[in-house]
């Protein structure tokens, strides 16, 4: 007779790393602490009118499933959208799906069987550990480093990492939690390992979009390895609308596509009002992304010189997406953020910020790490930063 | 060095029993010919405008991630929507998911390992096979019969299908496939199974709303075994808006719901449209649901009274839902329907039905049943019935 407990993967789950000081932060706020959040990839951006737009003058009667690979209209448009960008595929390699997160697990769930492993450069998005102990994959860990900006791990020390369980190699590109941009070097270089090792390319390109130092190269503009890659995709921070729950899996291996779409039917379908907002939305102007991706890397600009010039600061600039990572003078980051929203207030304010700590798959790293996201206005970015530098002069773990 | 494989589980996967029927329908339809589609639980009721109205007049400048649980005010509204049935749950029992899907999925993920098994009267929803591929889980299905209306298989048949590794029955109540509505009665007779072998009771409640041959007996409304229940929900069927992707895991058990929690969070968060919709929904006229139901059970009358005029054919009249399963004069139910689709027409007309053989666990079951969803109005569902009469005088593989 079984006893009544949850299942082994219930309890080996990760909480997430940055709720747990959620608490903390309301706590601050009811004490009248105004608290700024870079802790989350919420983008604060305006959601496109066009998309808003669109749903609201949908003419629906009955709210209906969709295609479970999506509405073909919305496919279609697709196509344009990553033909523009010099990425080719076709309407029958997309599978629209609810959210990003879902195409990482449909990815996994295709490709990957329980015991099999995946390397990750790390630090990364936190999520990919959850998707892993849901299907029961082992991800090995490749570590990156602040000193050269998170730059991609050498191939000798992926090929090090390499075992017969290895399936896969995970990137996100450009990088949350780093802002990290792959240069096309990189992603070559990834390719002959990938064709060496016969291993699948998960390419995470949530932050396509925003790229700073160079342009985006796409895994899916990798030749020769076609049968190889999987990009996950979302219009979460591409368009501010995270609410939405809507990206996509795109994939030319056909083995793949099929069996990914067996999981898409065993949920029905992606939201149906997400699609008719993201269909507007590759309408959008084509000068669309201008507007956003100035404010970012102004943001970016203002957020990195605060950075570095607060004494025992620094903070690579980073290439891409919304987020840097900074290493600070202190003890422990898990403290640091805890005690910015508990024990500290700078003019009746106070940041919240993502310990670096639940970013790496390796433990003990990221201890004087933090994920800053630069998801508000240059003004606040600017007082959040007052209040960090104000918060490293008095933090009692601070190290020298 | 692996090779570039897909994973087992996505090789094991199913494909959609109904879905490889498509093509012949399609084709039917190029050739000219009406389909009447009876295949799938796509109403064709109207989603009430309230719902509608909510997400054209929402007031969004970002559309932002909501909690991982669901908008705390939705789920405050779902408190008294349960309330209203005499099913008393508090908000932090309840997880908003993004369809009933991820219910299931969320459920058989923090019960379930790997190598465990559920229990499932067949036949029984087809992606509840999908689910527990992906789960690792196994399905040991336990049949009821078509003679006594599939009512509750008996405990002792329950008892014998028990092993160490059983963890988990699940209903779906009413059913689907078979409009079965179980009785207070059999859910008194699971309450003391599932504590004698302390079981998790998964109960798919989908169609709550639809029950006609007396009133609905919820698991959540079982005393003494609240740690051992679990409830999936959808507003999918209740006010026909199955794109909205929006449904609920409701639980009393705590670890249960913390584990649940945590794959909520990988996930970030449910869709923000459809939650608008689903708060405006709880607030419909206490009457709303008259009419559909007086329309469903109308379609109920009609259908059942057509289907057992017909000679050789036997349907059970359903309690519930708006599924009712036939058993047919013929050889095959998957050849049948899809000669129905490929070989036959009535005046241009012809009819698409799901054939019972992928409700079923065990394979050779079912061959001659066929499910039939009446979501349909009654003047297409007479002709519907016309045609099904006619094939079945001239179907080669009809027995006699």
């Amino acid at each position: 007779m079984s006893t009544l407990t949850i299942s082994k993967r219930g309890t080996q789950m990760p909480a997430s790393p940055i709720r747990k000081l959620v608490p903390y932060a309301e706590a601050a706020k009811k004490n009248g602490v105004h608290v700024y959040h870079l802790n989350i990839g919420q983008p604060d951006i305006e959601t496109p009118k066009p998309m808003m737009d669109a749903v609201r003058n949908a003419d629906i009667k009955v709210l209906e499933y969709s295609h479970s690979a999506g509405n073909e209209s919305y496919r279609k448009k697709l196509v344009g959208y990553y033909q523009k960008l010099d990425i080719h595929v076709t309407a029958n390699e997309i599978i629209v799906t609810t959210g990003g997160s879902e195409a990482i697990q449909f990815g996994f769930m295709a490709c990957l069987d329980a015991g099999d492993e995946v390397i990750i450069p790390e630090p990364f998005y936190a999520n990919y550990n959850g998707f892993a102990v849901a299907a029961g994959v082992t991800v090995v860990p490749i570590t990156s480093t602040i000193e050269n900006g998170f730059a991609l791990p050498s191939i000798e020390a992926f090929e090090q990492k390499i075992t017969a369980k290895t399936k896969a190699i995970v990137i996100c590109n450009p990088n949350n939690p780093t802002g990290y941009l792959y240069s096309k070097e990189e992603l070559l270089l990834l390719q002959a390992l990938v064709k060496k090792y016969n291993l699948y390319l998960f390419s995470d390109e949530a932050y396509r979009e925003f790229c700073y130092t160079g342009n985006h190269f796409s895994a899916l503009q990798l030749t020769d390895i076609e049968e190889h890659v999987i990009v996950m995709d979302t219009v979460s921070k591409r368009y501010s609308a995270c609410g939405a729950r809507l990206g996509a899996f795109v994939t030319k291996n056909k083995e793949v596509y099929n069996a990914a779409t067996k999981f898409a039917q065993a949920r029905l379908s992606p939201p149906s009002f997400a699609q008719i907002a993201a269909e507007a939305a590759v309408d959008l102007d084509e000068h669309y992304f201008e507007g956003p991706k100035a404010e970012y890397l102004a943001r970016r600009n203002a957020l990195v010189a605060r950075l570095n010039a607060m004494a025992g600061v620094f903070c690579p600039n980073p290439g891409g997406a919304f987020y840097a990572i900074a290493k600070l003078p202190i003890d422990n980051s898990d403290d640091f953020c805890q005690w910015l929203l508990e024990k500290f207030s700078y003019q009746d304010q106070t940041v919240m910020l993502a310990p670096a700590t639940g970013f790496y798959g390796t433990a003990g790293l990221g201890k004087q790490e933090v994920r800053l996201a630069y998801v508000l206005n240059i003004s606040d970015l600017e007082k959040a930063m007052d209040c960090l530098e104000e918060a490293l002069k008095v933090y009692p773990g601070r190290v020298y």
